[in-house]
């Protein structure tokens, strides 16, 4: 087989930081990779450069990933067909909103049995009632190409650091494909585990988010850790049972990997919706004000997904199963007072 | 069936919160309980008075439980042997140092079909290499009764102060038994999932705590979120194998209870085991120094039950499997240094 074309569809935070790991194995790997790995830039101007030359000189991306180097088999490319018309790999790595108009741009420019994969954490914006739309199935209808997806406890800046942390792909193709995913983004320190039921791996990264929210409420409500275990573990068990139902055949032990539980956790200590959450319950402030004075121009994505949730609950008349979700969505939309959080657990299913 | 009789074996401060529990629960269901609840004191001195007669006439344990009212039906009793002969069921609930000696004394004075139920977090102490002693197994082992087990993400201060929390029960008897020790613990607060393999639901109340050593490693070294994430993931994918290999036939649903994930993380970020070995790392101070300066005379149970796993998994040949659970033995002891768990991980069988 010939050796695998990469091409990195995005260049922020988190696009920097995988291109270097890629960027470093590729150039570990030769037999299966080509020793080139294109970045795609949305040109923009940095100090009076142009951002993709200031990466192709500099080897590193001052904007978004400052004082990290990039190999410099790392090829900033401006153009997004340029970049991604010859490869065989397209690691998507764009903002969410972006994810349609990218793939628009490229249909009918890609090479015969090209493949995805999506870093991308959350759900596609739909505006009917229903269904959701992950964005690996947008990537796929609009492409008509294999997407696999990664995720997990990895956020950008401590991957660029080089600290230690786990990922999880999934990717329901050939066992080989499978070994050549996990030979390009494994490293010393970025560790991956390849698992089937790649639906499971993308929801658990969406809906990780609505259970934060809950995780925040509860500490703006001044509960201590049994309450917040109490709602992160719900919350799990929720997301269990949501995935179970809509894309079934999912398998337990997914749920434990990296993208699972190792996620949750963090995002529910550590995330900025759990902090938006927590301020938006202590001051009484108005979400979208509290998100303004916390993430400085960022939106949280679980009070948006918990919304897109809700919606589709609602339409299968499931909202009593999902107590975590649908209250999320209320406190967040100003439906239901944040104490009501509570009441809502004491009669959660998973107790009866 | 006659009203089962309940008595409460200890009166710290998980015992006098779990004796409001009780207290309330056998008032509301007459039919199934005896409406008098023993809890037995171990007497002393308090402000110049018997704790026992100041806990039977305040109904309160202001030495234990200060500000908390324990229901009228909870009746203090300092004789071990009058406090339990007639029960039905025995709640242990003593520091696990005592459990044999408690035992003993109780040997021949029991009930014919009297249960018990372990609430102790730990194991046993051994000084003999090759195998672990459960709580319950010492139980069983010297009364010979049936033993069931109550673990989850619990901590005695926010039970009595009446938060949301839950907790796992264990019982491999009779449906009958399970859905009357659920009955007796769940309140409105304190939710209750009853499941059958209790040796799962109680090796989680003990193994919980090598991991809380290992994150608090990792806080001590500086590292971020998401190798904290990582280093839990990796703790719980050992003590599922711990569970399956020495106490096999394990649900991997047991692990989705409060028991498993949720008393984890709330003891990977607030438990003490977690702040002594972060302080342990940052100061470089023995860790017995750290101990006394940080828990004032408590002392923190994961190196100790790290010493015990290490020796059983040593015995056994099995250290590469779990190297999260030996690297804490290793480092607690000195035998390693702190920044080698990184190391250790790298090579998780995880990963593999």
């Amino acid at each position: 087989m010939a050796p695998m074309k990469v091409t990195v569809v995005g260049s922020g935070n988190w696009g920097s930081a995988i291109a270097r790991i890629v960027g470093s194995t590729v150039a570990e790997y030769t037999d299966d990779f080509d020793t080139t790995v294109r970045m795609w830039v949305h040109e923009e101007i940095w100090h009076g450069m142009k951002l993709s030359e200031v990466i192709n000189q500099q080897h590193e991306n001052p904007k978004y990933l400052p004082g990290k180097k990039l190999p410099g088999n790392v090829v900033a490319v401006t153009d997004l067909v340029e970049a991604c018309e010859h490869s065989d790999l397209l690691v998507f790595v764009v903002p969410h909103q972006f994810v349609s108009g990218v793939c628009k741009q490229l249909q009918g420019h890609l090479k015969e049995g090209a493949l995805a994969i999506s870093l991308i954490k959350g759900l596609m914006a739909i505006h009917k009632m229903g269904g959701i739309r992950l964005v690996s199935e947008e990537i796929q209808d609009i492409l008509h190409i294999d997407v696999a997806v990664l995720m997990g406890a990895n956020l950008a800046p401590e991957v660029a650091n080089d600290n230690f942390c786990e990922a999880t792909i999934g990717y329901q193709g050939s066992a080989e494909t499978r070994a050549l995913l996990k030979k390009l983004f494994q490293t010393e320190n970025f560790r991956i585990n390849v698992v089937k039921d790649a639906h499971t791996v993308e929801l658990c990264g969406a809906l990780k988010n609505i259970v934060a929210c809950a995780a925040g409420i509860t500490d703006g409500l001044g509960y201590g850790d049994n309450t917040k275990a109490a709602v992160i573990r719900l919350g799990l068990m929720e997301i269990t049972k949501f995935v179970e139902h809509f894309y079934p055949g999912s398998n337990l032990e997914t749920f434990f990997e990296s993208c699972g539980i190792a996620d949750l956790i963090t995002t529910c200590y550590g995330g900025r919706n759990r902090k938006v959450c927590e301020a938006f319950v202590r001051t009484g402030k108005p979400l979208k004000v509290v998100e303004e004075e916390l993430l400085k121009g960022q939106s949280a994505q679980g009070p948006l997904c918990a919304e897109e949730v809700y919606g589709m609950l609602k339409h299968f008349k499931m909202e009593s199963k999902f107590p975590v979700f649908c209250a999320v969505h209320k406190i967040c939309s100003g439906e239901m007072e944040p104490a009501n959080l509570i009441t809502c657990l004491r009669h959660h299913p998973e107790h009866h």
